[in-house]
């Protein structure tokens, strides 16, 4: 299981790069086409951090899993669905950003769908954890920090669904922020500032 | 031979998302062009299904398998040609599933691809059974869910494919419904639903 | 090492798949279409031979190796460019087999990719037994299988670039049959069917 | 985490030769396109060789790490950011490299991509080797060839960038004798030239 959906994150960060298409010379100056395309590069950066941070949950769940059963190995297919359909919303949010009428639903289904990711991820480590499929005790930072980031996550992108319906920009702005939060360790950088001043 | 096989696996799931082809907005409204083209969602969801499915029957194989014979590899790669070649008829049926005339190749290509996936997993899973290839007893639930559902799936496949050249996009549905079956754990739900109570 | 080579392996031979494009339908029929086409599909098919084959050579030396020095991983990297490259030549065979003047050059660039392939996974082999890089003895019937097949592969390959120059369809032909030598196990079944009759 | 980045290292360095498009027949000679269009090819072998040496001194850092802590886990995946998107400049310089003005931004934002490579690969050794994350001592060639290559190739790196905006062509041939630098173990010939004379 953890070879295969490994192969599945490292495939869906990977191919979002296929959507970046170079401008051809004739259509103007290269540097300027560059700047105007900058919905497709922000919404390659916010895709490549939202699958990032769930590649990190999904490792260390599976990290902390004793054995996986039939259920489990299901609810993760559906996740990986939900993985590797994201280059898809992607494109669409590169494509439509600037486009009035057609940036809103741009937005909400790529909202929709980084949702469906967070929920998953977190339907499997509860799954994991109340079926008793984990091993051992959950004291180490990572595994607190599933825990702890998780639900609240949940929350963030049903609230951010709805911003994106008034300010669509502003949606794609707070999904990146989301992501940085879900990726950066912050209880480990403060213990670790805590400490440096000890030495 | 798992490593190289899940490899292929998870790149031909993934690759599906390729031909979710974003509509440009010049063409018209973008939520209607998006159901629109319902037989490109159709095809990506039941190709991931099929290609999930035969997934978690070629891992639980592997699982069982105690060693590989040259034989076996060579069944292997064969099985890998109707997985990884399976992006190319969801395209056509994506394509060609509203057009009369069309659409009956379409459906039967994709479900002689389907047969093939299945048909020869079986034959994976009998030549590794006769040559003693695998260890110890099929005692688990999902060693005996292939054996029970391996066949009786080869069987919903051909008689779907006679089906799909009456009434073409019933087939569709139905090859759904054929990937839903294999990959839903009946035997293990019914299972727990008995315990729950008696806890 | 050989996590990187399988995962190349395997994304070469799925990427194939992307070159098979399903016709658009307004260019008429689209049975006759998909019969006119089919120097991808011949393409295709021997190009998903020619890296199963190697795939199977490849996994049986690094299965041999007992440890990788810092040259064989350069010559496996070299090894690797041609294998991943091979998809462009499949293309340009799939779109110019038909072309009197282009089909020359695209046989023959392919052949000289099969060829490089080929030379590559002959001198790794010989380069990790005479630095003794292998471990314990070469009894297996697939490890025999590689010595034995490689070198005269190597011969097939210069004879059909050859023949390639002067009837370029006969050489795809040969290239598929020089695939199947390489793949289909003689000695293990000549073997089998000895015994099969004693039991 | 070495599965993961094996297989963004494995699929980014695979997915290069999707923009080797092959040259419509109807354009003209195909012998005289394909060499045309060597600024594709040239990009292609840059890109293959620079991502085949970022995963070799990756390969032997991991090799290394005695354990991965929260942080490192996020600067290898700001690392596999800049590997996982270099085929989209690599698809810039193919496309720009003979148009006066377009040039001079493919070549620098290249090389800007190789420099960040670079530099994360640099970190997050000195990171792993700060912290503590690396196992027993670092007697072997390839972790000493890791210390002494990675400094002076940031360097070359940053030289080349300047030389890209007077002389972008020759910029792209130093960024290849770069990576060949950093993938030629010059060490080991040696000690291997001078051994054998002795035996």
């Amino acid at each position: 299981m953890e070879a295969f959906s490994d192969g599945v994150f490292a495939i869906a960060i990977t191919l979002l790069v296929l959507d970046l298409v170079a401008p051809s010379v004739t259509e103007g100056g290269v540097g300027r086409l560059l700047i105007d395309r900058w919905p497709t590069y922000l919404a390659y950066l916010v895709s490549f951090a939202s699958i990032g941070a769930a590649w990190l949950s999904h490792s260390t769940i599976t990290e902390y899993l004793d054995r996986a059963d039939s259920v489990l190995l299901r609810l993760n297919l559906l996740l990986l669905l939900f993985v590797s359909v994201l280059p898809f919303p992607t494109r669409m949010l590169g494509e439509y950003l600037r486009e009035t009428g057609a940036e809103r639903i741009a937005v909400t289904v790529y909202g929709l769908n980084l949702l469906a990711i967070s929920g998953l991820t977190s339907v499997l480590w509860h799954y994991a954890v109340s079926e008793r499929l984990i091993k051992g005790d959950l004291a180490d930072d990572d595994a607190r920090a599933i825990t702890s980031k998780l639900n609240p996550s949940l929350a963030f992108y049903a609230v951010t669904i709805a911003i994106g319906l008034l300010v669509p920009v502003a949606a794609v702005v707070l999904y990146f922020a989301i992501a940085l939060y879900l990726l950066i360790p912050f209880r480990v950088i403060a213990r670790q500032l805590r400490r440096r001043p000890a030495r």
